[in-house]
């Protein structure tokens, strides 16, 4: 059995939300599965000094336009959100807590999460947002709202962080296949090439 | 006749190199132009506040590994240059003084200029490299010579160089189709479709 592949990605992320759209059946294609894997970006710019796309000059603008023509070029559906970017501690705590409980139901719940930040316009930095979402797959609000102050969850999370940005992620999506790194939406294409062909 | 293409890069841009390779064959395929216009990052970043790609932790180890595959991805000849990055300034005051004497024979210098840099290792901050490779264009090595410390010639240079960055130019390879800018040799699958099929 092959080897999954690491999907790095942080849930306030216009290019991890495109990826997160394809990598699941790009993988599949191959026999390979994805291990879905939230990160804070805010904790990866610490390490390497860098700022979210919108607060730098010229390069916020064009990203904001990138955005939106990325996701029609990949007919992908795409409203930016109001608040952006957000801290995404809540949901990645949320995820991590349910992935214990129910794998399959995480990754489920992540998407939700995704499709409620870029399309719904729901600001996933507040906590109720995020258990609004849990709530569609059956979790009971009281009982994540209880986790997501759970000092163990948020150690959890911490320590999940702390080893993608000590593994060498800054980037979100950020995909690891085979021990190989590939950043960003735009390395799909390369992705595909290694799964069909192996190392090139 | 539909307006050229603007291709924005620096000579010391490993993805403007890469870009280099593709975007005349691209552009020829919808009939349209290629207008070449070297710039110098240095002068971009300090408007963006962005410093050379191998200076940052973690993203520029990542990069490293990424200029030799992408490379090998797109069949394009690519030799980690020794000296990498350098200041560029020579070959763009060369090329705009080539231009202004003959545009065709100038495009095809800063194709050479290019494969010195990232095929033989050819250090291009070096002004004397710089005129040995247009020297294989009958270039008058005496007559460059003087042209790289001519007032006018700094001046042509620097005036691109501004025009670009307050045009939003903040990255290489930086291209321009329609007054749509994209940017990085990942956009090029976006510039081919905006040229098949108009705005998207």
């Amino acid at each position: 059995m092959p080897t999954p592949i690491d999907f790095y990605f942080d849930f306030s992320s216009p290019y991890g939300y495109l990826a997160s759209r394809r990598i699941d059946a790009l993988a599949a294609a191959h026999g390979r599965e994805v291990n879905w894997r939230p990160i804070l970006l805010g904790v990866a710019f610490k390490a390497t000094g860098a700022a979210p796309l919108p607060q730098l000059p010229l390069k916020g603008p064009y990203s904001m336009r990138d955005f939106l023509r990325s996701a029609r070029f990949h007919g992908i559906p795409y409203r930016q959100p109001t608040t952006f970017p957000v801290s995404t501690i809540a949901a990645a705590r949320a995820f991590y807590w349910l992935q214990a409980r129910d794998r399959a139901k995480a990754v489920e719940f992540a998407r939700a999460l995704y499709n409620a930040y870029f399309t719904e316009d729901l600001d996933l930095s507040k906590p109720e947002n995020v258990i609004q979402v849990a709530a569609r797959f059956g979790v009971d609000a009281a009982e994540l709202g209880a986790a997501l102050n759970d000092p163990a969850v948020k150690e959890k999370t911490k320590t999940e962080v702390d080893a993608a940005v000590a593994r060498g992620v800054f980037g979100s999506p950020y995909i690891v296949v085979d021990g190989e790194p590939f950043w960003g939406m735009d390395r799909l294409d390369q992705i595909e090439r290694w799964l069909e062909k192996g190392p090139f």
